[in-house]
């Protein structure tokens, strides 16, 4: 897939009701895709926001989330007075078939209701254009009358179900929606066969809360051993192989047709002074039975699952195969991907994700008082003995817990790291320019940039707004293997976004490791436009013994070497390599942090022979351990490794915004400090198109 | 119409949505004579309150009523809480076909949410039967069908227009509703066709709020004026005139209909342990043209009005006639009143009420904090010279406006006048017995009655809980001529209610004359089961001069003769008739009434000679002017008249409830003090069963 790149949004905004489902979130990324802007409502009824967190990432656009009910119109009227909406695609709704005949009145109330409601404030802010979700359920049975397989529009609609009643009565709404101005609205209703697959990426695909209804989440379910059993729905239709005939459809085809009916719509304001109201099946015109479907599935995941033959459910019909060739003719879309495609992806989706987007040892909360969905903590090992919990302002650390004992300093929600310029970056990524540059200027390829200074003469830790108070896209979390998590974080900061020069995408990837205690950070970073200096790190302040005392004190603290960066009064290096006299790692003996003393804010050099070559030091560097401590009271240890030349060390000295001096130290892994003026090291902090930027550390406790 | 005689209950309560509306009106009127109790909820957004307070009075039962909207879950949800519901007849709803065209969300938000809420809280209340007012609009053009004229219940559906939709997918939510629980629930969908005429009492009917959308309502407009000319749409369809085909229903036949139904559901849920959804076609089976329908109604108005034929209007269908056979055969119910007696029901309905309950000179507002429904002051005469305020609690008088100057004492609200053991009767009905009875007791037919003594050794102005605290139905407002108003109000004070004996029912009528500036009082009773004593008077207390003084000082009062009933120091009578010094009416000559003195609580007798024959003072007796009274510097004058024997006078020396002594006089009309106990007078105070008791007093001012 061919992402657009930045800035070439169309600026039209779409309002994606149940966004975080199955089908809209797979819209969603043909829509990005496609320049649109998007907007997602979803009561989170039957998807997670994960989904959402995901297409941040595979999208690498911000999503605009509201949690919220349609039915709510006080809610839902926030969403259209803080964005101005072009078009809507409803995709919200109940739509268990078998649910819906039990629980009828709940099927009406929330599918009509939520539509009703979606209508009345489009009409009120003037948004005209709207794309429904409809169902080839609206058909019914139509082997009822003679020809109608493969199934036109035109055929006479009979639905068979609460569910299909439900859509049934949109469609009328609609229609006499439209006929009540009919130069006004537009409106796409689209009637789906049956979607299968997920999208190729494995990152979002259909995640059923409870048992599946459909028959390829529930495969796929039995596949790995999460049900013991499928149960195939009469085997006594009159087919080929005696199961119902369905029209599967690949859900990045069906998402595809969402784009062209928009476009439909967007044309169709455009050259014509009237309205529409027209319907159109989404369907590949190719039935296939259960059984075929079986066989193509048990092919993609090589073995062939147990099933067995139950009675007929309630509401099913023979055959719904869609007659596509209106959509063809006037959308100019028709399906790509077949059966096959569909059940592979799905599968990839399926052991990418075998319990889709709930992951034990996953917790994320609100941080922000108005609950914002992108303002989270996610917590990744929670319930285990170690955790990390996550934001996503700063991608910033915003607390570590040893078998239960937190062991790093940090706020309770984002208001304390939004403290602006008393802001001491606690836990946080640090960009484009960790450390100082001296005077806050630099020059690349010949061309000279100011930075704002915000420390003495100089420039510390990134420009203006740099990346600690960025809201990072994401994360995309996921357990890979037992024990093991990971999150990963990613920010598009754009050219002058941040005074630096270049389109930089950055992505910062959390792995928790329960078993070893370990979280290892790595930075992966490309640039696009211009060549930038980078230099990033993690800004998280230790306290080993925070669990008894408030400081550091009692602390033994070990640093590889004392070779080390000296500066002048300003901290500009004088380009000096100076040694400092403190007991180091080699003596194998510890600094015993004091009250007040030792006071460290010095950069030490790993090697000062060998400087990297160029700015991915994960490819060319090797991981050093450059830094130990220990804590006798709380009998926790830490050991800090990176990829990096040269790392701070900080005892807090200047601590602030809700903390006092020597309620942490850090150890800040990265590269010479002002390297970008130094022509022995600039080349390791240049990152120029084409290349890529790579840097980790890891921080492991014992 | 016979209806019940009290406490034939059959203990079933029905909630009656859209209850105070054309159809729903009509069907509380049967379902009332059937022994059923109703309770309605209606928003009053295309109806009156006005039809329910006339309902009290036609049906003579307390009617519960809600001010609610069928969406506001909440509000109606209450509903549930307060009564115990056994069946839902569902009338609520938005109905005009051309309306829905243009504004269809509101006809879907409206419609189908309602019915979804009120469904949502029957089935937490366990409430199963359910009769629907569906619509003969579901079969839509039937003549797209061979032979389906006349349309059976089997013909298939297909409405076309929004507001045909809407009773469509209602249909469809119970039917898939029932099919979730098939023991459980009763359904009862009764399809209309063409409801027409009004009550033969002419006391309800139909009463559009803006222009009809209706033939009926829109001819009575036309000709009693309202209306220039009725439009006929379309006289081009294959019928026999040219112009549509429906089948015309008598809303009395209607409402008959949904008894029918509601008795079947009843049944059914005795015999079967299943439920039942099921619908009725409720039509004559013949249909009419509207040409036809026209003549009819010129027939019955006695002139052609006139019409215009102009286009078709969009969603009417050729011929919408009625296969009743389902109705007949399986309910018993058939209709029984033709096109003739609807337009001849539907012509007295139009000029007895040529606005409909919308009357000019009428006000009301809410009387109790509660807002509740039959808690309210009417104001009749409102803008005029001269008005008065009526409240239901106590059919009291709370004010009377001469020239805009308020001239009696009255309360803001229930609050005073429900005061307790201080009450002081202000402005109120008194009743059964107005004035003392001895010890409380009396004897009649051999029978004793001891009622609780309240005032010194008596018992004054009734027994316990007696008229003025009581809420009386109604109340039957008209506007029977230019500048003249009635407001009927009505109490059903059943045996021992008051600690009398008998089924009492009395009606109390104002009728107000502006050019007059006159208020009358008649009333009128009859008994049940037993004789009872009556004497019946009200409790006004003037002040004349109120806008200059809250005293009485200055008062010129003339009393019509100096006889008055003598009484012991106990107030109990003498027996004897004695001469109080007092200038009368007879010197031409008024006591100027000062700060404290004269104080008068005094029976005077009208000519002690003349004793009434019976309890009907307005038949047998002549109206005689008793007191007149004046005060120079309001400049406005009082006089009082009766058909009654005799009359206390009495200068307020004990009020209390808010008031001081001498804020008012009152002239109480009424017969002779402890009349029951005296052999002499009993028989004017006694109501046997099959007589009718009558009074009348007259307020005048000038």
């Amino acid at each position: 897939m061919t992402l657009n790149e930045f800035g070439s949004s169309n600026g039209k905004t779409v309002l994606v009701t149940g966004g975080a489902g199955y089908i809209g979130s797979h819209t969603v990324v043909e829509l990005i895709e496609n320049g649109y802007d998007c907007v997602i409502v979803d009561n989170l009824s039957n998807s997670s926001y994960e989904s959402v967190a995901r297409l941040e990432v595979l999208t690498k656009h911000h999503i605009p989330f509201y949690h919220a009910d349609l039915c709510d119109h006080e809610k839902l009227e926030t969403v259209f007075k803080e964005n101005k909406i072009d078009s809507v695609i409803h995709f919200a709704g109940l739509k268990a078939v078998g649910e819906s005949t039990q629980i009828p009145l709940k099927y009406y109330h929330n599918n009509i209701l939520g539509t009703l409601v979606l209508l009345e404030l489009m009409q009120k802010y003037d948004v005209e254009k709207f794309v429904f979700s409809s169902s080839a359920t609206v058909y019914g049975d139509a082997t009822r009358f003679p020809d109608m397989i493969p199934i036109p529009e035109e055929c006479p609609l009979g639905p068979t179900n609460p569910y299909g009643n439900t859509k049934y009565t949109i469609e009328k709404i609609l229609n006499d929606l439209y006929n009540s101005q009919t130069d006004l609205w537009k409106f796409a209703i689209l009637r789906y066969f049956n979607p299968i697959g997920a999208h190729p990426s494995g990152l979002i695909g259909e995640d059923p809360l409870g048992i599946p209804n459909n028959l390829l989440p529930y495969m796929a379910q039995v596949a790995v051993g999460r049900r013991e059993k499928l149960n195939i729905f009469g085997n006594d239709y009159e087919t080929r192989d005696g199961t119902p005939i369905r029209d599967y459809i690949h859900v990045v085809d069906l998402a595809k047709g969402h784009i062209a009916a928009l476009k439909y719509l967007d044309n169709h304001e455009n050259k014509n002074k009237t309205g529409i109201c027209r319907e159109w099946n989404l369907g590949s015109g190719k039935g296939s039975t259960v059984f075929e479907v079986y066989r193509a599935f048990c092919d993609a995941c090589g073995e062939d699952i147990p099933y067995e033959v139950t009675g007929r459910r309630a509401g099913d019909v023979l055959n719904l195969t869609a007659k596509p060739d209106r959509a063809k003719e006037e959308l100019q879309w028709q399906t790509e991907l077949d059966v096959e495609v569909a059940c592979r992806d799905l599968w990839k989706w399926t052991t990418d994700n075998p319990f889709g987007y709930q992951l034990n040892g996953i917790e994320s909360t609100f941080a922000s008082p108005e609950n914002k969905y992108n303002a989270r903590f996610v917590t990744i090992g929670a319930g285990s003995k170690f955790q990390a919990t996550l934001a996503n302002l700063g991608a910033t650390i915003v607390d570590m817990k040893v078998d239960g004992q937190s062991v790093v300093i940090g706020y309770k929600d984002e208001a304390g790291y939004n403290c602006g310029p008393s802001s001491c970056y606690i836990g946080a990524t640090i960009g484009r320019y960790a450390n100082r540059i001296a005077h806050g200027k630099f020059q690349m390829n010949g061309e000279k940039y100011n930075l704002t200074i915000n420390n003495g003469v100089n420039t510390n830790h990134g420009g203006l707004g740099s990346f600690h108070i960025k809201r990072f896209l994401g994360p995309l979390v996921k357990n890979p293997s037992k024990g093991v998590y990971t999150a990963e974080y990613m920010l598009i900061d754009k050219d002058q976004d941040t005074e630096f020069p270049g389109d930089l995408e950055v992505d910062v990837l959390y792995t928790l490791n329960v078993e070893e205690k370990s979280l290892k950070i790595e930075y992966h970073a490309t640039v696009d436009g211009k060549a930038t200096p980078l230099n990033m790190t993690n800004h998280t302040y230790f306290n080993l013994n925070k669990v008894n005392n408030p400081y550091i004190t009692g602390t033994e603290l070990q640093v590889i070497n004392d070779r080390s960066i000296d500066v002048d009064e300003n901290t500009i290096p004088t380009g000096k390599i100076i040694t400092r006299e403190i007991k180091t790692f080699k003596d194998e003996q510890a600094t015993i942090l004091g009250p007040q003393e030792p006071k460290y804010d010095h950069c030490y050099v790993v090697d000062e022979h060998k400087v990297p070559a160029g700015p991915d030091t994960i490819k060319d560097g090797t991981l050093t351990v450059v830094a130990r401590a220990y804590h006798p009271e709380s009998k926790i240890g830490l050991e800090v490794s990176t990829t990096e030349p040269s790392y701070q060390v900080y005892t807090a000295d200047w601590l602030e915004a809700g903390y006092l001096p020597r309620q942490g130290f850090a150890v800040e892994p990265g590269r010479y400090v002002d390297a970008v003026n130094d022509e022995r090291y600039k080349r390791c902090v240049t990152l120029n198109p084409g290349e890529t930027f790579g840097s980790e550390i890891v921080f492991r406790f014992y």
